[in-house]
This record gives C-alpha cells, structure tokens and sequence, in this order.
C-alpha cells in the first residue's frame, strides 16, 4: 500500500547511522510536508558536500580544498600531533578547545573482527609525513614533531591501534602519549564501571 | 574550521524531525564516507518521492496516482472511516491489521495554540465527501458509511479536534466511536500514569 518512491526513501533513509526505520518513516513524512525549495536545499546540500569535500593531503582530515585549515594555520603547534580515528573527531576535539596542534586522521581501526587491517588505515602516510619532516642535516631520524598524542577510541580495537601505531614511530624518537582514561566530568562513582574506576585509580594524579 | 559545504549539510540535517546536532554530524560523516553512487541515490530518492507524491484526492493519504490503493481497493469495507491525523497514521494502521475499511487524513489538529484551525484541516473535505455519498433517493441524510472511526491523538488537541469532527458529522446519522484508551500491551500498572489508569478502568470490558 506505500507508494514505491515513499519505500524508496525510507530504505535510503534507514540506511544513516542512528535512523533506525519508525525515525526513516517520521523523516520521510516530515520531508515530503515540507516545500519542495526546502527538499532540493536538503539534496543539494548532500551532494555540494560530497563533490566538494575530500580527504586533505596532508593530515587526511576533511577539507573542501588540497589542504585543510588547520594544517596550514602557522600559528598552530607543529610539535604536538594528534592521531585520531576520524574527522569528526577532530571538530569534537577542535570545539573542546583541548589542543593547539596539528592532527593525522587514520580513517578507522586495526579491526581483525571486521577485516581491517592497518594497511587499510593512513598510518603509511602518518610515517611517510615524519619522513618527510627528518632534520637530514643534524640526526637523521629526529623530526618537527616532539609529542605524538594517540587519541584512538578506549575500545580495544583503539587500544590495538594506538599501540601498533607507537611500534611504528617508535624510532623517531619522539615522545608518545595517550590520552587520558578515568572518571567523566559530572560522573559519579556509582555509575563507573569496574574498568573505569581502575584506571582511574591507576593514572591519579596529585592535587 | 570546518568547511563552509560541510556546515551547511549539518545545518540542513538538523533541521529534520528526532536529529539533533550530535546526529547530524554522525550522519553527514556517514554520507561523506559514502561512493558517490550511494549519495546520488539518496538525495534522488528525497526528490523523487516529493516530486511524485501528493494526497490522495478522495482520502488525502499519500499517493502517487490521483486516487490512492486504499480508495481504490473494492475489498475494503467503505461502511467503516477512519479519521486520522497524518498519513504516517494510516500506515501505522495498516501495519496493525486491525482496520479494513476507508481513512480520511486530517493532517494536523486543531490547536489553538500554535494557530491552526479546524478550516486549514481536511474536515471540510470530509463533510463534502459524507454530501457527495448520500443516498438521495430513499434518505437525504444517510450515507454509505455506517461509521465513523476517531483515531485522533489521545492529547487534549487531538480529543478537542474528534469532539469537533463528531459535531460536524452529527447530522448525517453515522454511528462515530473513538479508538479506546487503557492500558498499552505488555504495560504493567505500576508504570501507568493515573489518567490511563482511570480510562482503562471506565472503559473496563467483561471478560
């Protein structure tokens, strides 16, 4: 009894992260009450998005031109790199306000389960980036770069990856880190789990 | 930072119904990481469902013919109307199985609040559609439908726009009932707020 193009766009629709099929079928309805300016706005926004937006060459973040903002703004740390799993974690880190330096974007996570190996990530490109910032003249294997903060997600599939990623920039000498595990602010110890409250038992830190 | 097409694709995302800012990120990523295939796909699926459906000329439902499947179907019982609010509703009946007759969609309530009148819903239609049906020979004020069915919101708009309609309807000698309130399925008391405990107890049936 549904029209094709109606069960057309709800499976398109349900297809988005966190749309599960009564929100595809509430968006859908919502849509087409809409006017039909508002609908070609929606749709042309998804596709100047798409066709503009791409990886930067640099640090492979999004960017809408070769190199993104952040990495050719002088006035940002080149000694601090943070190594996050995707670009929006670089808008969540950049609205924290957190962190002044640059990024490298790895595009996923070493994930055996789901056949992602670190091949398939940009960690190639994160060693070809320090290689190309060796001081050749003075040590040959110091770079720019001071401090590498692996800011992979707490699962064990970032864990995985920010360890195998220390392994690989292990000779460059360079110090690095993680980020910080422990207690959320507001949260309450009752609510933490087991694991949690460990580390954060682990990483205290005097006051 | 964050590019300018990438900013207007979240602002557009959010602007849809249960997608707040977090979500509109999560899916614009999504898409982003998507062939181009696959978003032509989508934003085609939006355009081509708006640009080809349209109410139903006799229901208002959703169709994209000028009559719609429901209308049409001479299975259907046409004694028994349905009153909903939005065309989702009528796909939600459909789903339950419990309905065979005809719908009529209102689409929206009467709400004083937020300036919509019973003149900008469909009832007008509908009191045209009960003129048009009358059997003018034997009873000029009897129609083909024996009865109304309100399935209007169970919210004071949605009760005050059923109270209305079963005014308007009063004189063509339709038998107008309302869908019962009470307990939901697998709802146990404890959980139930007191006005559906007093509906479910006023409207109690002998087993």
């Amino acid at each position: 009894m549904i029209p094709q193009t109606l069960k057309k766009l709800i499976f398109e629709l349900s297809k988005l992260p966190s749309i599960g099929e009564r929100s595809a079928y509430r968006i859908a309805y919502h849509l087409l009450s809409k006017s039909q300016s508002d609908i070609k706005a929606l749709s042309s926004a998804i596709i100047a998005a798409s066709e503009s937006l791409h990886w930067c060459s640099v640090c492979c973040g999004l960017t809408d031109r070769d190199v993104c903002d952040i990495c050719l703004d002088a006035k940002r740390d080149a000694k601090q790199l943070c190594i996050v799993e995707r670009p929006s974690d670089v808008f969540s880190l950049e609205r924290s306000g957190a962190f002044r330096g640059l990024y490298h974007v790895l595009h996923g996570v070493w994930s055996p389960l789901r056949g992602v190996t670190p091949e398939q990530l940009t960690i190639g490109k994160l060693v070809a980036r320090f290689d190309a910032e060796r001081k050749l003249e003075s040590d040959p294997l110091s770079t720019n770069v001071d401090e590498v903060i692996l800011a992979t997600s707490t699962t064990v599939e970032g864990d995985a990856t920010a360890l195998y990623i220390a392994s690989e920039l292990d000779h460059y000498g360079v110090s690095i880190t993680r980020l910080a595990q422990g207690l959320p602010k507001g949260g309450e110890l009752e609510y933490a789990d087991d694991v949690t409250l460990g580390l954060s038992f682990e990483g205290r830190r005097k006051v």
